[in-house]
């Protein structure tokens, strides 16, 4: 059976570039969005065109120029959103209006002070207006991870009468647990009406470091899309890592489920986010991290030096990294050190290594990384030794 | 019920040290050891004293030094490493002894060239020797993520006759989803001979994103003690992080479990960990992230005004942050600028503030963040408008 296809929903530049520091310019933007096009994101949320007129601009000039994904343009349930949101995607040859509202008692009681039934005819009339300027319309029921189930479902049934396409199950705090997630997931494609007429989206935040986890419970729970961004940017903690799921669905052929992203192009598109945005990547983050195909202890390096797989899941080739790095540390063992010797032009016998590596261990305590010069210099100086 | 323990059980000092660039000094090590032990880690895994004189020297120092927390060495199932691990520990109040040895086919069959009964023999008699020196016996059956559950069961089964205390079961690779990680732990406390001799404890790496769930995941299914590492640092992608795991288990109390972290604490650690290794935490890292508490969109800041619990699920304080910053942006809105006027010292009227919010439009499609002397100005410049 063919594996089923998992919509990837990037907002990095909406989500993502919302968050202190980084702000983009327009030309900035649609940089990434030509980008991310090519990548082969399904839907690029291009921003909150009402928010600021940058935002709007920026979300025009992206329309405009992004030839296969979907454009979409976020709302809040309010008409004149819904105008501008329309206006500014006017040259999409895909256009999305995505609008909701908030669905958790705690929204619904601080936030609005309504009562549920005005906020499902607030939801219809939003989906409904969004509908006369496009067909695509996603509607989000914020804070859905905090919303009863099924106040959720009635809200879901009723948005999809109203023409909404796809259903954003948002866990906006970043509070659920995976099993929780995915049976939230579960029960709406079993109690929405209607529901083989829109695909539910996972929009999880990474408050507790779940984001990633419960999307992916959220897909094999029969979710259709997922929101993320690059490196996982996005409000506090972040939203999902696009380049995690990605790679997960990938690693794991027997859930079924894949994507359309040319996962070759991802480091790049890491550090084209980072760079332009000026926000880090730490080394040890998964897929893009600096450091995440880098073996430094001894033990993991010998295994790797006889099998890549008996430590590497993934060939870094496959995310557009060059080879993965062996790095000589206090950690690692002689056969790390003869492998990098190796390299750089010296075959050593057993008992040259062993001088050599105790030279090296002494070097290695002092110095936090242990360079090819520095081996060099080990091997010239340890064969005096030797020959003397 | 009272809540039942979960080990916590801090690696930063060998699996995150280990790491390219992360190498530390005694003096540093032995700093964050004192530390961690006021955090209220339960273990600290010092080091692995047979890999160098340095490591030797440091978990020789901590050991003498930490009052509560066991204090634990790593070993490779070799005689030597044992004998040296022992004697670096000979000083610890509790000291234990961390062995073990792959148990994947992969492992078996490219890193040893053994078969599963000489490999079963290995491990037993690790364990039996490192219970001649100490009590505390943790066995480690490397890459268990990737070993068939039966051949596990039937190692945990004879390190526990040995006297292994604690079952340790490394995802070594990262490649787990979280379902199947926690199926593994139940499948142990279900089949392997004499487990409530023992505990089982979650070791995992992030290579796809999802060490902190899988964690979760085994202490949900039985395991009570967890592997992880300050910021989340490690070979690769990294290992669990701690600060995520001990506040999912507090933010969830229907789990039924808690830790001995004093979570107050935890900001300051990650601080003093990244800044002593030089390890950049992102902005975006889940609760010790600069931003984690960061609200910048308009729709998110109206809501923290209104009631912090609408947008926060922990209140920054209980992990040791001061406020949560209300950072202002193109995306704020006219609340979150009302309310730094406010701070600053203004209260504008509704007329007055529609004004000074579109200068402050203006100002902040140019500028990444607003800070409080430009909205000074802004007021200012404003009311000179207001007024003429």
């Amino acid at each position: 059976m063919e594996n089923q296809k998992v919509q990837i929903f990037d907002t990095t530049l909406r989500d993502g570039e919302q968050v202190p520091g980084c702000k983009l310019n327009k030309e900035q933007k649609l940089k990434i969005a030509r980008r991310l096009d090519e990548l082969g994101v399904d839907v690029i949320e291009a921003g909150f065109p009402v928010s600021s007129p940058g935002d709007f601009e920026a979300v025009e000039a992206i329309a405009k120029n992004v030839n296969n994904a979907t454009v979409c343009g976020l709302t809040r349930a309010v008409k004149n959103d819904i105008e501008v949101a329309a206006k500014a995607l006017r040259k999409a040859k895909k256009p999305r209006i995505h609008t909701g509202i908030g669905t958790s008692d705690s929204h619904i009681k601080y936030k609005f002070n309504a009562s549920k039934d005005e906020i499902i005819e607030r939801a219809v009339n939003a989906v409904a207006y969004a509908k006369t300027f496009v067909d695509d319309v996603e509607f989000y029921a914020e804070d859905a991870g905090r919303t009863d189930n099924e106040f959720l479902a009635q809200v879901c049934t009723e948005v999809i009468k109203a023409g909404a396409t796809v259903l954003n199950i948002p866990d906006t705090t970043g509070y659920c647990l995976p099993e929780e997630y995915g049976a939230k997931i579960k029960y709406l494609t079993e109690n929405v009406i209607g529901i083989e007429k829109a695909i539910l989206s996972c929009h999880c935040h990474n408050d507790l470091g779940l984001a990633t986890a419960n999307s992916i419970a959220g897909v094999i729970n029969g979710a259709r899309q997922i929101e993320c961004t690059i490196n996982g940017i996005g409000e506090r903690a972040g939203n999902t890592s696009l380049e995690e799921v990605v790679m997960i669905l990938r690693q794991h052929p027997t859930l079924g489920l894949d994507t359309n992203v040319n996962a070759k192009l991802l480091n790049e598109m890491s550090r084209m986010v980072s760079e332009s945005m000026g926000m880090l990547v730490q080394p040890n983050k998964a897929i893009v991290g600096a450091n995440a195909f880098a073996h430094s202890s001894g033990i993991h390096q010998d295994g790797v030096i006889k099998n890549r797989e008996t430590y590497e899941i993934i060939d870094p080739a496959d995310v557009g990294v060059n080879e993965s790095s062996i790095i000589l540390t206090a950690r690692s063992g002689r056969a790390a050190l003869a492998y990098r010797a190796k390299k750089i032009g010296y075959e050593l016998t057993k008992l040259q290594l062993d001088v050599v590596y105790q030279e090296f261990l002494r070097l290695a305590d002092r110095k936090k990384e242990v360079i090819d010069d520095d081996v060099h210099r080990i091997i010239e100086v340890s064969k005096i030794g030797i020959l003397v």
